[in-house]
């Protein structure tokens, strides 16, 4: 019997450079470097004899790479409810059976200080590949926008066709969007902090020097030390989750838009390597950004159970903490599969000028009646229109029927986005 | 780099059974077995020439058991977005490479037929295994409720100790709703229907015997032939999602009842085998009931993604189908894994008596202060309280002092509840 | 300053008679009806004198009519949390004042019986509206569907252009999800149960008579008696809101259908009464769907939040109970909004013809490609199609050119559905 | 038939000042706010005659405050699925018949503009009186921290008696967490912006002016002016959503803490005016902390929503957008209420540091076996627990038997807590 359940998801994803540290390999090797961190700040603070670090480093990198059997934890996590109880009993083992002194593991910690360490350890080294995967979405969005900076096209509202727009603004607005929640996704990563608290939040078991190993900790991981025992303010990772499901989000209206552009009505774009079927040639379906939105769909859920998570019991979660460990993964997942995925669905996509100009033609007109001035009645805009002559009736009142010509402020507009990107948040 | 992140939460869960089912591997083996039962029934219902159906179902078989390789599919996935495209294609492969007849393959279908089907298959073989570990859970619950149906203690409202109560009745709320919910659960699992609707829901691909095909489909497969094409109406799977995440909110109130009455100063609850600290040997955890408890809590989230997913975009979700695969087998994993620690948690509980005897002293009395008619004033009632003479003053108004004698209709709340346990809902 | 934030939403939804039931006066006026039925069950099982309950329903009477001020409860609520707290003590000094006894209000009741069985009453009242309305908006859908039993259309997935179908197949598939879905919710209903389990859930202020003045209390206001004392067990509410999301759901997938339908170049459809613009003539928003979709898409947050609040503290919740009392009436509201503003958009739908053959024959063919056999290569297809000779391509095949003949099983399908509506669930 | 739902809801929080800007008047009054703002910065940047701008603010303010109707504008709105479809109509109408020219109104902006722009101004006003409010509640926990700094108390994890710590270290952690997400809250209420992006979000309709126009909006309503027309970026409305979320998720985990050291087994807090039962002396219901436990319980489900709202399509929301109308205002009124109850319950809660002393030594001293030396056998001290003799043990090893010295970093983490609480976010 197999339990996985996330392989098909993950590879289906297409370019999951993000998805490793999100792995419960990742995950329980974390908590070890959370040990070995440890044991190196215990010993800069004196905390314990500088002399013991190198053997007790070896024995970490042993087990971590050698002795770590994901299955055998994970049954072992069962009976105290976490995976740092195991991964603490056998390092202790093995340092007796090695003749070590085991007193550098662990010291002053509990698991929750382990498990919460590493889970940003996790989210650190997926945040830096997913910013990397952001970075190479929005560079494709930003060259779609100013290679169509001037390309006119019909803005859809409620689904009808409204007055034109450009291409590029479109494109402009969708690297906006996407910019502005991967940079601050990104800060959001860069600011998760360490945990060292100890039993109860006080550092007791850790004597006198808690602060000074906490901060030790911090530098040794790199991580931010502030704030400190955080095990009862879940505001890290829920504002984390936040900004997950934001980009998620964006990624999702990027997506629809191009399913929708797509439909074969429409036809002003097609995906560069769209899903197809032989007994169906007509069909260029955008497989890539129907992926991506199916991702994305996922993160709400994930984000509502993260924000109900935050009443953690007094000093500690009866529950709460518990549901954290795989929601975070699973939706700090589906957003990078949304932004792989999106990323393959734009990447060489196919715009149609040809379907644009005919689509803005299709009402003979009629998306510029918003140019006339007021005093055209809309019985005079109905009778030109049936009668086929509003192209003479716009020009009686000087306003050129070239749709073209009507994109109001979307070159500014464009430029205006593109030149802010990296300010917005 | 690896991409398994359910196995820590799958095995921590103790008694996964229930869990095999809900696997990547599970779940594409079904696509080839509803490719299997196709070419049975197409061979019934005359759609192929019945000589072929021995080769292919071991052609099927031999795939199935040597050849599919979950990781190649998975990455195949990517261009068309679903398993179902990488898998009948290597099946017609296969075919041609040993010159079988491959239009027994895939016959009338389209890859939503596949993997809807494979995806009720997975958790109609999981419904089966939940049902029984819920049985289990249920059986220790009635015990308790049997054995405790005259035990008197405390009952608590607003976390405040209200009027007394017996454990029989708490135990037989507790089995009373966790049976209804596993039963609702299976009547909604055993009620699933195949999916056979081709490419856009006409049946057109199978020509005039599309009907028979589908019903002959759902006889081979034990499945439910209604709804017909339910591709575009996912109330089948939504209704069943409403159905696990309702189980699942049971066992966290029960899991939290647990946690709440185990807790140092309570005492009247202590798991049989509590998650414990060498450390701190006062600590008697309810690990089990925390874990069932951190289960539980991912359920409204991905019952929610099912809700928000039912907009199926006219005849093939642009998203909303592929958010599915992986929520409704998460759904259904936190809640097996929420029963199978709640039971683990209930299984050998120690009833401390004394201690609920304690707690219903603890007010000296004034629990009953309800028994006193309403003509004693609440200063009366305070002053005999203030003065320790509350006994006395519940005594000269005919009620008393002993809290067992004041639990209401308890004893035969339980019976009733125990009696009419299977016809709840 | 004021605080009412539903007015617009109710009074925009068009035809929001389900609303009313759902109001804070309806609401605190069921809590005094609650009272008033306990009097009455009193009586009839003697546990007050039966002589008093004239002038106490005369009382009630008067206190509901003319003396209760919803803004002054509500303020009076925050001391108790709960508004039956105030009722109760104010229904109390007004029979003081006029010399009634007033043993018969809230006998043996807590303050929870009074506020569920209030909440069981709203929604009672609001289903028999919601099912007519549901009624009418289904007998419009099974309108379209016999109408258009052989309207071909074509079929789309992943929103590209599938195989043929019709448009009745469609309405009927419409029709039958939204059936199904108010035939269950309506079930759900008529199931709920009166609340009456007093302080702790033993009945025991309510003397040896509880469980008879329990089942007289259900009889009197026409609740089932069953489950009793579900203080603990939120699974009626619970199911309620399951129902209700998936109601609204599939009225959102209906909402969103007609909308692409009526996407300006697709033309499929046209709402009776669309928003329009006098500078926007071109425009025909299908502003009765939006606002459904606006309206459904609320539904799966507030069914989170009710499969969140399952987790009842011990014997009673704080502040899972508390969370309910607008969420499900909010839910049901959203969902009898959408309900309406759907109706409004499909009460006399233009159904254009002309365009379903137009967009049937936009790819000159290719959409019948699946009927060709599968010798057929694609490249043949594709040079077929490019060289404008693909339907001579088709009849040398035996097919016949003409997508109206390609719908499959359509026809016999849409009946299926039709016969079958009122029995799917 | 009435339609309020939150009247009862709102009141019943106890102090809603925030909760006015949150209303239908408010927010309709809002969108005649915007065209006020509007008309006047047409005037500025030269759009209009500047001399029409006196006799149109005077139009706007006499309709705004006599003739602005929320019942006739609300079923008015249900024809365009929008409020400022009949707003801008009844103000066109007034000016004509008042000969006034109405060019000034509405001038080169769409719906969406005035509804964005009315829903921003709405939470504008909302989140200064919020920030009062949490400052207030801030200010009780500081003290809280301050006075209570070196009061030894135990901790509990997992629902059980850990190792001690001190009130004052919990206020602070409550009082820094209500702060930091207060903090944020404020912040992205700041920088929340003007809508005017025009039909299609470029500005057409306004001529050249169309940026100028923009800025100078802002200026006048002195919001933000970037992002630029976010009609289809929801950013700054989701950041919003999630900020709320988590400021009432922190409110939530304080109010059940409160709880749980409210229970009578405990006994640690008390609220100053608790829920009281004549009938049931003993009881001291935190009321006030569940009420805030039961709002804040409604939020993620409302977050959920709005980050599934982000689904903008093309350029205008198909009911993405009239989703967020009431969701973003009901999440603020949950979280306003959240704060607003959480300070009832703490202002001038009563702590019970006698019995934090009496549960601190319920175990008999085992809560400071962690003290003891690693060499110290489990055995040893479970011996000595059981014989009565845990504290000559503790002293053999030179470990004080009193808790209150075993409270760790706890005095320099308050400290540290409360220095930085304005710089935590």
């Amino acid at each position: 019997m197999t339990y996985s359940r996330n392989t098909y998801s993950d590879l289906a994803a297409g370019s999951p450079s993000a998805l490793g540290p999100l792995s419960d390999e990742f995950f329980l090797r974390s908590i070890v470097r959370f040990e070995d961190a440890l044991a190196r700040a215990a010993a800069e603070t004196g905390a314990i004899d500088a002399a013991h670090t190198g053997e007790l480093s070896r024995l970490f990198g042993d087990y971590g790479d050698n002795h770590l059997d994901v299955e055998e934890i994970s049954r072992a996590s069962a009976a105290g409810a976490n995976p740092a109880i195991p991964i603490v009993k056998q390092l202790k083992a093995r340092a007796k059976e090695s003749g070590i002194d085991a007193r550098g593991i662990h010291l002053g910690a509990t698991s929750q200080d382990a498990v919460d360490t590493a889970l940003v350890l996790c989210l650190r080294t997926y945040g830096a590949e997913l910013r990397e995967d952001a970075g190479e979405l929005t560079a494709v969005l930003v060259n779609l926008a100013r290679q169509h900076r001037d390309t006119p096209m019909i803005a859809r509202t409620l689904g009808q066709q409204a007055t034109p727009t450009t291409f590029g603004l479109i494109a402009a607005g969708w690297a906006n969007a996407i910019n502005a929640a991967a940079e601050r996704l990104a800060a959001e990563i860069l600011g998760l902090p360490v945990q060292y608290a100890g039993a109860s939040g006080t550092m007791a078991a850790a004597g006198s020097r808690g602060l000074q190993l906490h901060d030790a900790l911090a530098a040794e991981l790199g991580l931010r030390s502030n704030p400190v025992v955080w095990h009862t303010d879940r505001a890290p990772l829920v504002r984390l989750a936040a900004a997950l499901a934001k980009l998620a989000g964006q990624c999702r209206k990027v997506a629809e838009d191009v399913i929708f552009l797509s439909a074969t009505e429409v036809g002003e774009l097609q995906e560069a390597s769209p899903g197809g079927s032989s007994a169906m040639p007509h069909k260029a379906n955008p497989a890539a950004a129907v992926a991506a939105a199916g991702y994305a769909r996922r993160a709400p859920g994930y984000a509502a159970t993260m924000f109900a998570s935050m009443d953690v019991q007094l000093q500690r979660g009866i529950g709460s903490w518990h549901a954290e460990w795989q929601t975070i993964r699973d939706l700090a997942a589906v957003t990078a599969s949304a932004v792989a995925r999106l990323h393959a669905s734009l990447d060489g996509i196919k715009v149609n000028t040809g379907a644009m100009r005919t689509n803005l033609a299709a009402t003979n007109g009629a998306i510029l009646a918003d140019s006339l001035p007021a005093s055209v009645s809309g019985d005079e805009i109905a009778a030109a229109l049936a009668e086929g002559r509003f192209d003479v009736l716009l020009r009686d009142h000087g306003v050129d029927p070239d749709p073209a010509v009507h994109t109001g402020r979307a070159g500014e507009l464009t430029d205006r986005l593109l030149e802010t990107m990296r300010s917005t948040e």
